[in-house]
């Protein structure tokens, strides 16, 4: 039984329950494993679901933007991680930040960046970003320049050296869950490598979704920091990092058009709705963009080909008469979430309350 | 010379100049065609964009969620087209918008909708949604059914049938301005060869930015309803419907790690700040994600090859350093500027405004 008669479409819905026990799972692994647990809070960016990640408690954090960090520093998040590279232009808005709260850390992996902040004569906690095989941000582990780097911001009187922070983001290239794992490894061990030629005391913090969700206790690291979780998504559940029915959120949307002369129909859900995230295309690069479902999430033979602003186009043999009302699971939850001002928030089909994410930069 | 060193990154740039150019060049061909100037306000969703259209006035304008709608008529707009089909329960709230203001347009193309109508017992007006081969919404124009549906539109009483609309959005498919242009006659002959079944005094409306940028004056159409056209973008410039300094909006970005042994670097502009649209991939698959430039909007031989939420990837031989500010033309404007709470406006380089998007549905 659903009520949601009275939401307008397209609405992000998330569902209590399911966010309740994807952190709980989450949260207890880290404390059987012994770890600090400084989860990701990117993903949903509301106040309530940074409580459930620590049960209740304001606990330590990780962030993407500083307006995420201002955000949760104002709601008394007292202990945050800033986890992109800083640019050196915002050192003075982290300072800022950094004089409000116990503990901000920030990010850097260059030359550059150690400079700016030693030109801004203010100590900041620092973490050397590294690269655990992603190639994204991070210095190479194996590099002399980057023991180099590492010892000069050791030897910086203006940095206060936390430690090595790694993301296996190619973690999400994989096509099974022998492959996640094998990458769960490497994201360790690039860090526990390349403490070895610094000092010991060094915090080696790691953290994707989909190595943390594989592995059945965190190993070989000091910190994890997870954020997808909360919410899943259909890409995470299609590569096993998840189960389908852990995927928290949903859009509700209408269908507006249907033409079963070319087997196709129109919700109102499109690009602004949804994103524009392909999914997995690794494992189907006719993915479509989202797991199209009827009102009890149960999956329906009805593909989402194409997304335009706001309109999405479905394929199904028999496509849903115009007033249907479907759920999609979105492709990339991190990605969608933030298209919303207010999440809808349910309980076993009825909306009991509405959370508001902080957004921009 | 710039005046950007304030702004904090990512920022979503605006050149009010070439925004008038693109406003002026569009309003001056429809007049000077003779037809009814109905411009999209999707694109921007500004109050300031909007009056522009129109030369200053708050003339007719064309909308895709009903967010807009009441945005604009609470400013004072007064003739308001819907242009997305509209979702049964969606009615009520369009019933009450339009009872506030002097016109306001909705779109149909099935007879489930044409029954909502009727229930409702609130005389609407009405265009019937034709499909002129882009095959997303709209009726077949040579099906019989679709004659059937129109007749049963113009007799039912609580029905002004307003005309026919269309949205030639396979346009974005072309590879050349020649096939854009076969396109716009497409887009024009099928709400001729169907009107002709029907009732002279029906509107054609006929709308995409590719197709009204490249014909020289609007033929065989009473109405039109481009929107892109005041930004452009990056996907518009590749597929010829503008020259790349017909770009009016950048996102101005931050490198924030750069990797020359890889030959990478890394942006704070990812998937929220500039979308995930892959470009005119009919024309180059790995196209990327936007068109990198220097602060004077010169671009660069630089790739931006992969978006992440918040970290942009850039490829090239001679990666710029941290610290180094850039411009990113993007993809798809429409989808870009809904990432943004506000527009930073600019002229000559310095910033002169800040103008705010309605948001939502």
């Amino acid at each position: 039984m659903n009520d949601f008669a009275h939401l307008k479409t397209p609405a992000f819905l998330v569902d209590r329950n399911i966010v309740e026990q994807n952190c709980a799972r989450m949260r207890e692994k880290a404390l059987a494993s012994d770890v600090f647990f400084r989860p990701h809070v990117k993903t949903h960016k509301t106040l309530e679901i940074a409580r459930m990640q620590h049960g209740g408690a304001l606990g330590p954090i990780t962030v993407s933007t500083l307006a995420e960090g201002e955000f949760f520093a104002e709601a008394g998040f007292e202990d945050i991680t800033y986890a992109v590279p800083i640019a050196p232009g915002k050192l003075h808005q982290a300072a800022a930040l950094a004089a409000k709260i116990e503990r901000f850390n920030i990010l850097i992996d260059s030359e550059p960046a150690l400079r700016a902040i030693e030109d801004k004569k203010v100590v900041f906690d620092v973490f050397l970003k590294v690269d655990c095989g992603y190639h994204r941000a991070g210095v190479d582990p194996d590099r002399p320049e980057s023991v180099r780097l590492a010892q000069a911001i050791a030897q910086s009187k203006y940095v206060r050296f936390q430690g090595l922070l790694t993301h296996a983001g190619h973690s999400y290239n994989a096509k099974t869950i022998d492959e996640i794992r094998r990458v769960a490894l490497q994201e360790t061990a690039a860090l526990t490598r390349f403490r070895t030629k610094l000092a010991p005391n060094l915090i080696r913090s790691v953290g994707s979704t989909p190595t943390a969700s594989v592995v059945d206790r965190f190993e070989d690291a000091d910190e994890v920091r997870p954020g997808n979780y909360v919410f899943y998504d259909a890409f995470q559940s299609t590569i096993g990092s998840c189960r389908r029915e852990d995927c928290a959120v949903s859009v509700l949307a209408t269908v507006v058009g249907s033409y079963p002369e070319r087997r196709q129909a129109i919700i109102d859900a499109g690009a602004l709705a949804l994103s524009k995230d392909l999914g997995p295309d690794q494992i189907d690069p006719k993915f479509g963009y989202g797991i199209v479902c009827d009102l009890d999430l149960r999956p329906l033979p009805i593909k989402l080909i194409a997304v335009s602003q706001e309109h999405g186009k479905l394929h199904a043999i028999d496509p849903p008469p115009v007033g249907t009302r479907l759920r999609i699971i979105p492709n990339h939850s991190c990605l969608t979430s933030a298209m919303y001002d207010g999440y809808h928030v349910i309980e076993r089909g009825s909306v009991v309350d509405e959370w508001r994410p902080v957004r921009g930069w």
